[in-house]
């Protein structure tokens, strides 16, 4: 990576080894607090997480670094060695952080920080209880932040302020590219959901299958099915945790999920659904380890590979054909009701339900869409955090045509506003698109990825998305990575005819 | 602690807040890295956690804190309210970590940290192996740097290079001061030694308490203890290790400890050891924390810490007497094998053996003399480390006679020098004579102590430790903190009256 002559470079790069090393210590810590840390060290902990963040800041933010990146970009800028593109690209990508980061105040990141760390221990608190009150008055603080976060990066980047939110979740993302995809979802799912809801009634019901299954169980099969999939447990481990999620640092893959002994899918399409986003991880440029254009791109193409995983691959026929006499025989099944076609149809089940991360793909988009909506009227102030309840349990009636009982089950649900994350949750749906779009350009690409998976071989599929996707890290834009990978933009077309094919096939 | 009109000593402050933040990082980050990593991570953490500790040297070793620290001297040199000598040792201590860092240049740091990184990844696999080779020329780099930072180090203060180190983990320990406490201790303990072997010879063995002791039962006793002794669980957590440690961060005390089923004492007194060093941690003073002066004290009080409440209580008559029926119910154990007299003659049994972890606190110092002998020859270069495993054979037989059957009970036993641990060794001795002394004044001070340990009372102990110890931080060198707890400066003689009171009363 270092050459001779080109002393900016080396310096901006060893600084980005240091902000790299504060990100993997923050990524470790972040899944320390979730998994091990003791209650009485919350306080503690969101101070020093908020120090090492303040310390990210300024490394990022200081005068020294921005110079060294400017004069960086004119030593790499005729290279014209295999690496050429790849420095260019880092440049590029070392800027935009700087971008960010020279946007806010030290003082605004120390204070969003802190109250992002007050507010999520009290969420972790109101949630259970359904208790949004106590928890408004922190989230109206993170809010505010947010707010002047999202205008002040938004006056410096000459761009709307939530469009500087959504950029920093995926490079180049804007509110009317989203709108447009939306436009084109809301279009189309309402009467899409009513068709495969009419199709399913029409049909018996999967037959139910019996628990209780043992943890210990549930354990052993996610890890057998990780495996299968390619997750290398000499990096990285499965963990449990009320709020699952994946994390950790280098050659460390960290994914957590929550058991419940009497169905077993959820943690299983759970771990599945991480193990995607790992294997991206696992893909990514190593010879770039460490620098902006080695890390994954933005949250976009994130999603993109654990719904390509879980909902793409998992919940289809072919790999349930597969799976499903392994699930059996994990939990000693015997009888139709663990039959593939039985499994699949569990596994493909649409229900308009009040949890998101508990919804299926059908009508997954709506909460998107909700959540999107009345964030943007929370930055806007068209809505007032203390008529959120009101709002989301108004969306969800429209959207969904059901009404959560308690704020537990409405917006106390996600923790993404409450650490201050604004801007993020549009990605997740952007993802499903993507998802849809690689994964019929990998299969018509390669013929044998779809019986590799009917086989339980999925090398080939993953073979493709590194030569496409993963090994690409932050090279390309996720526009970019996307038209190049299926031979145009990101649009529905792809996801509609999954939809179809799946639901109404 | 901040206060108008002294803008050093604030700049100065939030600093060390910063470097706090990243200690406590590290903190965690060594726990997951001994509890938790997958093992091919070894080399991504090594990498990072030698970045962290190369901007934590730089952070100490910046020339603008050397200035904030020299002026808020000034700042805070007449202060009477009452934290003006907290603030003004406080300063002391900043100047004094200043100085540690100062001395290095950041490469020969950034050089050790990546050194011992990759050294310790070849103990780990040379100790079980017992291939000494192996991992020779790892340690012989270590060894090399050490000197290098020893004499630069030394050169800087005007000191020998052994004290210099010395110097790290005991502020103001001289080697003088450790030859001359050794030098009595070898006068004394051959003979004691001879006798109390000699004495046991002449009693019946303790009977044996008979297996398995199932893991989950010796949790269970170890959790019991750990908060019968003031251990409380809302901030620390207990797990299990290879190599039993404790650590952790601010609120978030961890200990780590290794089961044996076949016996159940090594765990349990391992774990009251630890207990004893995050009680300790517990009780440093809150105003400070984040501050040198908040900090506990050296390595020798903190190892006079957990050996008091080892060794002199957990491992007393008094304790077990109390202790022995709970620790035979929590096995289901009945007979005269669980009799508190006998329990108390099982955990004060003296045996030459090759591990200095497993030895008796009389055969122990034994164990530190060799270290501290061949540590100090290999700094001055009159041992070379390919002769460390005959050296050690060597010594092993010349002071307890008995000789390691191979390298992994011998020279590759101990961490310490291969993650270039040099001059500590001697504070785990020096630690076992203050504590003795200390327990001894507590005693005398406060005649509730004994009867409170024997009906499972620590509360009268604690206090007067923490009004004593715990609650001074760094205010004080460790040689005053004793000096004014007990009446005299740190001696042999409470030790050497400890022993023979166990030993052959």
């Amino acid at each position: 990576m270092n050459a001779p002559g080109r002393p900016n470079w080396d310096a901006a790069t060893s600084r980005f080894v240091r902000i790299a090393a504060l990100d993997d210590a923050l990524g470790l810590i972040g899944w320390d607090q979730r998994t091990m840390m003791p209650e009485g060290s919350a306080e503690s902990r969101a101070e020093m997480v908020a120090t090492l963040e303040v310390m990210r800041h300024e490394l990022l933010a200081g005068a020294a670094l921005a110079d060294y990146v400017a004069a960086a970009a004119g030593e790499v800028a005729r290279d014209d060695d295999a690496d050429g593109e790849w420095r260019r690209a880092n440049v590029r990508e070392m800027a935009r952080s700087l971008a960010h980061a020279r946007a806010l105040p030290s003082d605004l990141v120390a204070a969003r920080a802190r109250a992002e760390g007050a507010c999520e221990i009290r969420w972790r608190a109101a949630r259970p209880a359904g208790d949004y009150a106590a928890v408004l008055p922190a989230l109206a603080e993170v809010l505010g932040l947010a707010r002047e976060a999202a205008a002040t990066k938004g006056a410096a980047f000459g761009l709307a302020p939530y469009d500087a939110l959504l950029d920093q979740h995926e490079a180049g993302l804007r509110a009317p590219r989203v709108d447009a995809l939306f436009a084109s979802l809301e279009d189309f799912l309402p009467d899409f959901l009513a068709r495969a809801l009419d199709r399913q009634a029409r049909r018996p019901a999967p037959l139910p299958i019996a628990g209780p299954f043992p943890v210990a169980r549930q354990r052993a099969i996610a890890h057998e099915m990780m495996a299968a999939l390619g997750f290398d447990f000499r990096f990285g481990r499965l963990d449990e945790t009320l709020h699952p999620f994946s994390g950790g640092a280098a050659d460390d893959h960290r994914i957590t999920t929550r058991y419940d002994e009497d169905d077993f899918a959820p943690a299983l399409m759970g771990v599945l659904h991480e193990t995607g986003h790992a294997i991206y991880d696992f893909g990514l440029p190593l010879a770039w380890r460490h620098q902006p254009v080695g890390t994954a791109r933005g949250m976009v193409i994130h999603e993109s590979q654990s719904l390509l995983v879980e909902m793409g691959v998992c919940r289809s026929r072919a790999f349930l054909g597969w799976a499903a006499p392994r699930i059996a025989a994990a939990f000693d099944g015997v009888g139709p009701e663990w039959s593939a076609d039985n499994q699949w149809r569990r596994a493909a089940l649409v229900k308009p339900d009040f949890i998101r991360v508990d919804a299926d793909e059908v009508t997954y988009p709506a909460h998107i869409l909700l959540r999107t909506r009345l964030e943007r009227a929370l930055l806007d102030r068209s809505l007032s955090p203390s008529d959120l309840p009101d709002a989301w349990t108004d969306g969800m009636r429209s959207l969904l045509g059901i009404v959560p009982p308690d704020d537990r089950l409405g917006c106390l649900q996600d923790i993404h506003w409450y650490v201050g994350s604004f801007g993020y949750f549009p990605t997740y749906t952007l993802g499903a698109l993507a998802a849809a779009q690689l994964l019929a350009a990998a299969r018509a690409a390669d013929p044998d990825i779809e019986p590799g998976i009917a086989r339980g071989d999925f090398a080939p599929l993953f073979s493709w998305l590194r030569s496409n996707i993963h090994g690409y890290g932050s090279l390309l834009s996720a526009e970019e990575l996307i038209a190049r990978a299926t031979g145009r933009p990101l649009d529905t077309a792809a996801f509609e005819a999954h939809l179809t094919a799946r639901y109404l096939g």
